[in-house]
């Protein structure tokens, strides 16, 4: 089976090559497409007490699955034009991460 | 071989749990964090002419690179506590995408 | 005549109270409130090939003004909350970045 | 006394002319410049538990002092880009607000 990533990567490709959208997909206009599915994210969360997820209503559940996807699609698009191999880049960000926050001792 | 997205989930999980993060990362913080973390993304865009990729300077695509990685880990956390499976929200959503915006006829 | 930005911050505290949402206008979901409006005003701009004025459509003036508007609000109701003078602040700014960024000689 | 909001839309039309950069400022990369903004603001705010002027440490209200600055620095920049009285364009939205959202009958 094909990694889910890889499997995106693909797909997001076809689908902006069927419709012609590529002339608009620069990295920077990805980036900011990004920042505005991950408002669209925020706002189902701006108004909460603590930001639990049972502070959540039952019919937002659907709409934020929604809004993940958004962001995720056009992550996946943005590391594509860049040549950046994401799963790998997470990797490597998650050792630094380790480094810059070791867990304290037991 | 562990799924990317599946095997970047579990690390999240062990990373927060080994520094006892998870009081603080309820969905509104996530979606807060990850919004900033896209913005860190952005301002190597922002003063570009078009944004073509060919503009960055040498230096910028680690610096990119860890970014994009920043922001799949806080998606994938936030995937995490709202037990959504991005892979599959990400694959309903390009199809909810194909039929809003048809591709033109050959 | 009252200061634009102190009429606003008079206008902003009396509409949230005859509604009685103060409780929810903390510093941190005002900031969150503000980032999504802010996305709003972006969306206008992201698939332009430059972004300069005149490729906006005709039609999108009026709701980039709403959107300016929206975004003025939640700034001026965070100064508040955070006891900050937004004019004095945005003058301090000016001259911290006239020292980090000083004008080429003639 | 020149009021706030054209105090400052003069004060950045000269900022930006000694420095040659209104090449850089379409409303396109101001707005995404105002996101970044947005963000290092709201990076003060993502893990508190509630979000309360209370719960911010000491030395945090310094900088978001700076950060409220340069929000509000980028949005007057935008709407002289796009001739947009911010004041009276804020003025409008309060009373569509008001519509929108009628207080509640005593």
């Amino acid at each position: 089976m094909t990694d889910s990533l890889t499997d995106l990567r693909d797909r997001t490709r076809a689908f902006a090559a069927a419709r012609d959208w590529e002339q608009y997909h620069t990295p920077k206009n990805l980036a900011m497409a990004l920042s505005v599915e991950v408002a669209e994210l925020a706002e189902h969360f701006q108004w909460l007490p603590t930001g639990r997820a049972g502070e959540l209503a039952e019919g937002q559940h659907q709409a934020i699955c929604h809004e993940l996807a958004d962001v995720l699609l056009y992550l996946v698009q943005i590391a594509d034009k860049l040549d950046v191999d994401l799963h790998a880049a997470a990797l490597e960000k998650i050792k630094l991460n380790a480094i810059k926050y070791p867990p304290p001792k037991a």
